[in-house]
């Protein structure tokens, strides 16, 4: 089967699905029989390309990568992303704009164009998790196509997929763990003596951690991450409001150390458990000493401990190694296995 | 769908999953349209019955968890496994007969004879994966029917339908973990004070251990699994004997005290990886430190952390929770799973 492919957003994942894509060209064929093109691609800042005989990808990478506008590559002018969706007659749509923690926007209205227009959307968008999992579900649903984000949470790492492939008619009870890796690369740094803003620095060095770190610090981003996972997981529709928060910043250097001494440390956790019919979530620092399986995960390490009906508990975690460091390239797979099992399911 | 049943194999696993399937009967109709009836079972020790308009599975448990024969639940006289098999005219087989680590016997003669009667083959009997993955898997796709084996590995969490189903491409390097419950259990005794001898009979008291102790402690049943893992997983088949392999045996209270007072601790460690055309494989003893994800995992845990072409290292584990301890309700779960996923694939 041949797929058409559009992408709406074309930063640093969406660039890696396309070296991914093309890395595992041959795999995709002989393993699953599928063949792709890419017909549209949208970008931030580089302009928007569609042609439905196949854009050339290798062009396409060079213009953004040097600055250049991507649009003399389409057959006909298009001024915008839902339009390119309308125009690319693609299977499958990858949408990575930018997050709006708010309002899930723009990508809400993406997902709803490319589902209305049958085609597959997949997403490492959380907003449109929080803000219109069961719209966008029973959208789906309804025409018979998927709307995947396995990539919102541990990065690219299968967890939704887990659960809803590979361990059916579990029932989740309960999960927590490390999702924000940013503070957890903070608080790791503190113990090896750099100051918090130091730490900060360094995460923002490296493009782990905003201009604005407050997401990370102040538990937004676990809270998001929470609330999808509560959402797609439990059944049960969660805001990131409704999550009780405490980020990190009132973890001193002091506090770090004195945990150190007593072979403790310092971890923001999230959680969410099940109580009566309702569901109690919160992000918080917590001690936590060596019998946790979370105290040996370290730097920008993530991972989660789900509670089920069925299970002792499981857990799911992403460390780095060398050569393969969290980032662009493993979101980038998350997508792709959305894609093969999208298109094959 | 309605599906019937057999189970060739009525032990603790067997028995847990009837159980299991019974608690899950609605939800398997509710969620994915699947109705069953069992009949066939096939017992060590207590007879066998056939019936294909199904047979009453709660005499049969009675029966069998009271010292009777099940003989008279049938609609005729049988005799043998592959007899219960030939008649039992269903759709899913349920492998759980004892485990033969030399030949796989006769565990693979029942998924030949269930899949030549077009049945899935379900088994949570790692012989037939180190003895004849390739003959059946063939087999099975022949007749385009599925031969699984999800409950060989870390009890019955996903592991094996993780990589097939929910990380698609993933292409995997190598892995490590502690996957034999029994010695990590004995080794996280023999740290709380513990000897080797009172450890062992400890897990001989609790039914985990079996009375010769040699296939967990000298390493066998890790190294059979691993032989699973990289057949399976990395498309090598690989046989235990292949596996460099040392138990517990050598490790004396003093080097686990000694390991302790350099806040490290003695595993026994499995692992496998690409070496050019081959893959080294071993099990052996290793000390690890607090920096290690395998320092926190403590008695009867297991987990193991995979190394792909597309993901930062990734990690399962499965651990023991108030309530939720490994045994055969978790094996039971891999069998359901396997059985859902084979039917709905």
């Amino acid at each position: 089967m041949h797929y058409k492919l559009c992408f709406i957003g074309f930063g640093n994942v969406a660039r890696s699905l396309t070296r991914l894509l093309e890395r595992k060209r041959d795999a995709l064929k002989s393993k699953y029989d599928i063949t792709y093109s890419i017909t549209g691609i949208a970008t931030g800042r580089h302009g928007f390309a569609v042609n439905p005989d196949g854009i050339d990808v290798g062009q396409a990478l060079e213009k953004v990568e040097s600055g250049n506008s991507i649009a003399p590559l389409s057959t006909f002018q298009v001024g915008d992303s839902l339009t390119v969706i309308q125009h690319s007659q693609a299977d499958v749509m990858f949408e990575n704009s930018p997050v709006n923690y708010e309002s899930g926007q723009p990508a809400i209205d993406h997902v709803r164009a490319a589902l209305n227009a049958n085609m597959h959307a997949i997403t490492a968008n959380k907003g449109t998790v929080v803000h219109a999992y069961q719209e966008l579900t029973e959208l789906a649903k309804s025409k018979n196509k998927k709307f995947r984000f396995e990539s919102t949470v541990l990065g690219g790492a299968p967890v939704f997929s887990t659960f809803r492939e590979a361990a059916p008619l579990a029932e989740l009870i309960s999960f927590k763990g490390i999702i924000n890796a940013t503070t957890n690369l903070i608080l790791s740094r503190m113990e090896d003596g750099e100051s918090f803003d130091d730490a900060v620095g360094y995460c923002q060095s490296i493009g782990v951690a905003e201009t604005d770190p407050s997401g990370d610090v102040d538990g937004w981003d676990a809270a998001i991450k929470v609330s999808a996972l509560a959402t797609a997981l439990m059944d049960f529709p969660l805001k990131p409001q409704d999550v009780e928060r405490k980020g990190i910043r009132e973890i001193t250097p002091a506090m770090v150390n004195q945990a150190k001494s007593e072979k403790k440390r310092w971890k923001l956790i999230a959680s969410a458990e099940r109580a009566g019919s309702r569901i109690k979530a919160r992000v918080t620092p917590e001690l936590v000493d060596s019998s946790s399986p979370l105290y040996g995960m370290l730097g920008s390490s993530t991972g989660l401990t789900f509670g089920t009906d069925v299970l002792p508990d499981y857990s799911i975690s992403v460390s780095e190694r060398e050569g393969m460091k969290s980032g662009p390239e493993e979101t980038a797979y998350g997508l792709l296995a959305d894609f093969v099992n999208a298109v094959r399911g």
